[in-house]
């Protein structure tokens, strides 16, 4: 079996994890490996003379959650199956963020980092985890990780996502109108959704107003989910109190950008979950094994509802 | 059964929650009760000419769960019991804040702060949870709480107190060799011992130097704990990584002390545990009670050991 693998980052380190991980494969460089038909491409970022390149894949495996990218390269074949990360060791990482955040905004710690900038000793009220509902959005392996871990440390969740789905002991809302429900009852909304045409823009003026206010937001997901330009003016005018973003539109976020110096927005890098090597290789070379022996496997993209 | 209430903020509050905890008894400001000699005197911070005028004194019941200013106070009768606030609400909020700043350490928050501010997009590697030992210094009510709350949620803990304890699944420390064994194997230290005449300056520069380089420290206890030069030389070398500091030897913060400004520190107005009203004022009812009935209760302090 031949594996060609592609990676805009750390190409060596997910080479030498691939091989490990499926020794009975021989694990190609893309390219030191243009003679060579290979069976599975393994990809991140991959440019598009290697889909051009390659013609006899039977599958193309995703080293990311997130498949927007690679759906939307016109060379990306269509009649081969494309397999998305599932967890692959991030939904922890999910959690300690999405959980990081809650508490800093529970602690009003972005108030206290302000007064502190200002030699200001101005102790606030306590207000207890009860007091800061939380709106998961995104049912997915992250959403519903993100989700349990909060409500395992005591905040209020809820969970939204576009189509109705069973998620045990979760209050889960759909649609339009459970958007704004639950956007209404939430301190703190979490952005943990694929992006999809569905989904690019969701978090618009309109829909940022449902938040109560002083409420915070947070990306974790993709930057176009949210409208920056709405984001912005929200914080402007103290309509929404926080923002805590992972991700962005661009990136790496250009120089200049507002997001950098806005006294009301924490940023990262998109560090959020980082995919772990050996977690993420034990993944792929699993669902190889399986679709050599012909079996289902989890995280094949849905094209037409785009991740 | 008369008590007198003397608190240097929130009076009017107390007085109504206490009032609301012990129906039975007369609850007075002790400004307006000068001609009354109490049975109990409820306390923050009271002047010395409470306990010169108050005479009858069956129990002294502080506000706080640190009593060291109390004990200081050469006007405190030395033959009545003072009875020290136990968790009191407080003990999930020290969950909070220590389990916020594990999680900012493990996913470098201090760090990416500096690079947005730098307007620096430098993503750093991953680390999980494992990567991040937490010593938790002080095995009492807070100790023990936030020790438990570090464990649960995947951290390696142990606990550091001066005598030998039996602790329920974790791992228990003693003595200078403890301290250092503990200190060495942790990247993250949370002071949250009492204040007494041995704990005064523990962490000074020689014990400081026991925990690895690029380690944190979390002080949220009292401030006298840490030997303040000691803390600003180790961050300014670099040598430890980051301090999240709740209280400081003088509070609020003097004007102009170089931890308002200190980019290796993240500092809040004590406020990592603040008192709510109801639970505190049920907690001291409760005792109360007891003590009219002749039974033993938790937190009285032992004068000799001074906590």
């Amino acid at each position: 079996m031949d594996i060609v693998l592609y990676s805009a980052k750390d190409l060596q380190e997910w080479r030498q994890a691939l091989a490990a991980a499926l020794p009975e494969a021989r694990v190609h460089r893309w390219s030191e490996a243009l003679d060579i038909q290979a069976d599975y491409a393994v990809v991140w970022k991959p440019p598009a003379a290697l889909f051009a390149q390659q013609r006899g894949l039977r599958a193309i495996l995703s080293l990311g959650a997130g498949v927007n990218a690679l759906l939307a390269d016109p060379a990306l074949p269509a009649d081969v199956p494309l397999v998305r990360m599932e967890d692959g060791g991030m939904a922890p990482q999910m959690e300690e963020y999405a959980l990081y955040c809650a508490l800093s905004e529970l602690r009003r710690l972005p108030h206290y980092a302000a007064e502190q900038r200002a030699g200001r000793w101005s102790p606030r009220p306590l207000r207890s985890r009860s007091d800061l509902p939380v709106a998961v959005l995104g049912a997915g392996v992250m959403g519903r990780a993100a989700a349990r871990a909060l409500r395992a440390f005591g905040f209020p969740v809820g969970v939204w996502s576009r189509s109705p789905k069973t998620l045990e002991g979760l209050a889960h809302f759909t649609g339009e109108a459970g958007l704004r429900e639950l956007l209404e009852r939430s301190r703190l909304a979490i952005a943990l959704l694929p992006l999809t045409a569905d989904t690019t823009g969701l978090l618009d003026a309109r829909r940022l107003a449902w938040l109560p206010e002083g409420a915070a937001l947070v990306n974790l997901a993709r930057g176009e989910l949210v409208d920056d330009e709405a984001l912005l003016a929200a914080l402007d005018s103290g309509r929404l109190g926080h923002a805590y973003l992972d991700v962005f539109a661009s990136e790496p976020l250009p120089a200049g950008h507002r997001f950098w110096s806005h006294p009301s927005i924490s940023l990262t890098p998109h560090v959020a979950a980082l995919t772990p090597f050996d977690a993420a290789c034990a993944q792929i070379a699993d669902k190889i094994r399986r679709l050599e022996r012909g079996e289902a496997i989890g995280g094949v993209v849905d094209r037409s509802r785009g991740y």
